[in-house]
């Protein structure tokens, strides 16, 4: 860590979020504090006989609405959910309970695999998560322009910490019929960036990334992988197109490659530098509910999953991560 | 469970934050999809001997800033947090690096305890409940008068995956210098729905859910207590004023008994048909920047751990909660 790292990390700093406006407070010193309480978890995975996604059609899961390479030697596949949180409707059944507002949850809820039971994406080849991102390109074409759906979130969860219930490698699809408020909040945001800026805000923001250089992880012609400024995890890291792109589904294959070499090195570095922490990532990309964002910029946020977001973040909705960003970019770039 | 509640939890629902417009999924069917890939994770309290909570002053813990009780009698006890968050400090440092906007976190992290090591909340008496809802009020007063805080947070996370680093019971109060953007959202949704219904949000709760009674887990004169429409999480309950009243710190002595009451009668519940479970609870009062929020009304929200927000929460901002409210309020209610 440079000694200017070492400085800012005596006094807690409270970020703003340049889209959102939401606050986090980065608190390295609190990282210190004694967890003396409680005595270490273990958990073990399961083996790979016992796994329900390495033969997924054997084990009673769905039929799979895609899959690369052939019988045996598939090597990515998307089924539906057996336990879907969103499930196929032609009525949303929007009704009032009293001052309440319901509807069906009406969408698709869908698992994708990847091959090898532990492998995980971080260890992957550049190739194979590109194939990866193929298939969530795929399946977002297709889902985004079914009816009721307005928005597609695609995301991974990895460790049990960060809620993976099956150890081998999964993400999942879920479209869904609203734009989430959160979601909403970022392209309004977004929106009113531009307007007043003329310029989109996460253009700008790679732009001071790329000139500034000290929270950027990883580039390459195309993508930048940086610790966002308001990171709200230690060693959260976004993956962004260097290049203006509302949309996700727009993704060019030649593109793909070089947002899976970003992706995969981030992850291969996170994974090196934190042995094999648990994460989550996600996707963040325009609607698909008939309206145009031109505004607005797709992205991958990655999560590593340190600390349990409490009382005080559950109640403010202020984060506090003990990590600062630009000490976390340092050590994730010295990693080769 | 009534037939009618097994009715509702064969398909998922989406339902709305009548404050917030924030989006949940009811998905029981969820619930049952199996976990199989993990086994267990197994933590054990430390003794008693070696808690930094059950002698504060003799473990290196700061001054107290309240007591109740003398000596070797206290009962009650506020300091400094070792590890604080936000710190005191003269000068906020607002700065712009780059398009990105941070100042220093300046505020009062202090912790609060209570005697006993294992005795949590949920086994206090209303009595004893009551005094630490006092120290709480007298903690809020006197920091909401302090320069620069303009938000008070108090909280209180019980077992390991709730957060709580140490196992000895403890609350935590923050006081900030900025009203987050979930507050905002929470005091515009209600300030909204005042404008346009003439009646606080939270009063029409309050009079919904005493008329319908389906989701009320327990009420006195002066205090319920109810299963949110929109619960996040499984048995989340939120305690509520039946009065309107904007503002935490001007709760009468009288009236703290009856909020007590209502508080350890649900945390009891709570732990005899969960059998003690995880759980972060937070008030939610007005802001104390010297704005007017008339239309608000302070209460305080229980949310029990089962799951964690992975992916799709993080990505998505709505939570997909596998417990029915209604019938979560059903189970709560026949605990006596």
């Amino acid at each position: 860590m440079s000694n200017k790292n070492k400085d800012k990390i005596l006094k807690s700093e409270l970020r703003q979020d340049l889209v959102t406006g939401k606050w986090v407070v980065i608190s390295p010193k609190r990282k210190k504090r004694p967890h003396t309480s409680f005595r270490e978890a273990q958990y073990k995975p399961l083996d790979q006989g016992e796994c329900i996604f390495c033969d997924p059609a054997g084990s009673g899961q769905e039929k799979d609405v895609l899959i690369y390479g052939e019988g045996k030697d598939w090597r990515v596949r998307v089924f539906p959910n057996k336990y879907p949180a969103f499930q196929k409707g032609t009525d949303l059944q929007k009704k009032l309970s009293g001052p309440y507002f319901a509807q069906r949850a009406i969408g698709f809820h869908e698992v994708l695999v990847t091959r090898d039971h532990l492998k995980s994406l971080a260890n992957l080849s550049r190739e194979e998560v590109s194939e990866v991102l193929g298939a969530y390109q795929e399946r977002y074409i297709k889902l985004m322009n079914k009816k009721f759906i307005d928005y597609v979130s695609i995301f991974h969860n990895h460790g049990k910490s960060a809620g993976a219930s099956v150890v081998h490698p999964h993400s999942q699809i879920l479209a869904i019929p609203v734009v989430s408020s959160e979601i909403r909040d970022e392209l309004s945001g977004s929106e009113d960036y531009f307007v007043k800026n003329k310029e989109c805000v996460f253009c700008r923001m790679v732009s001071e990334e790329l000139t500034v250089k000290k929270r950027v992880v990883y580039q390459n012609d195309s993508f930048v992988a940086f610790c966002p400024f308001a990171s709200r995890m230690g060693y959260e890291v976004w993956v962004m197109p260097k290049i203006h792109e509302p949309y996700f589904e727009r993704l060019s294959k030649k593109e793909r490659l070089k947002a899976a070499e970003a992706l995969k090195t981030t992850l291969f570095r996170l994974y090196k530098l934190l042995d094999n922490p648990d994460y989550n990532f996600y996707l963040h990309t325009s609607p698909c509910d008939g309206k145009i964002y031109d505004h607005y910029h797709w992205h991958l946020e990655i999560l590593p999953k340190f600390s349990t977001w409490a009382g005080f973040e559950l109640g403010t909705g202020v984060e506090i991560n003990t990590v600062v960003p630009e000490a976390a970019a340092e050590e994730l770039r010295k990693i080769s």
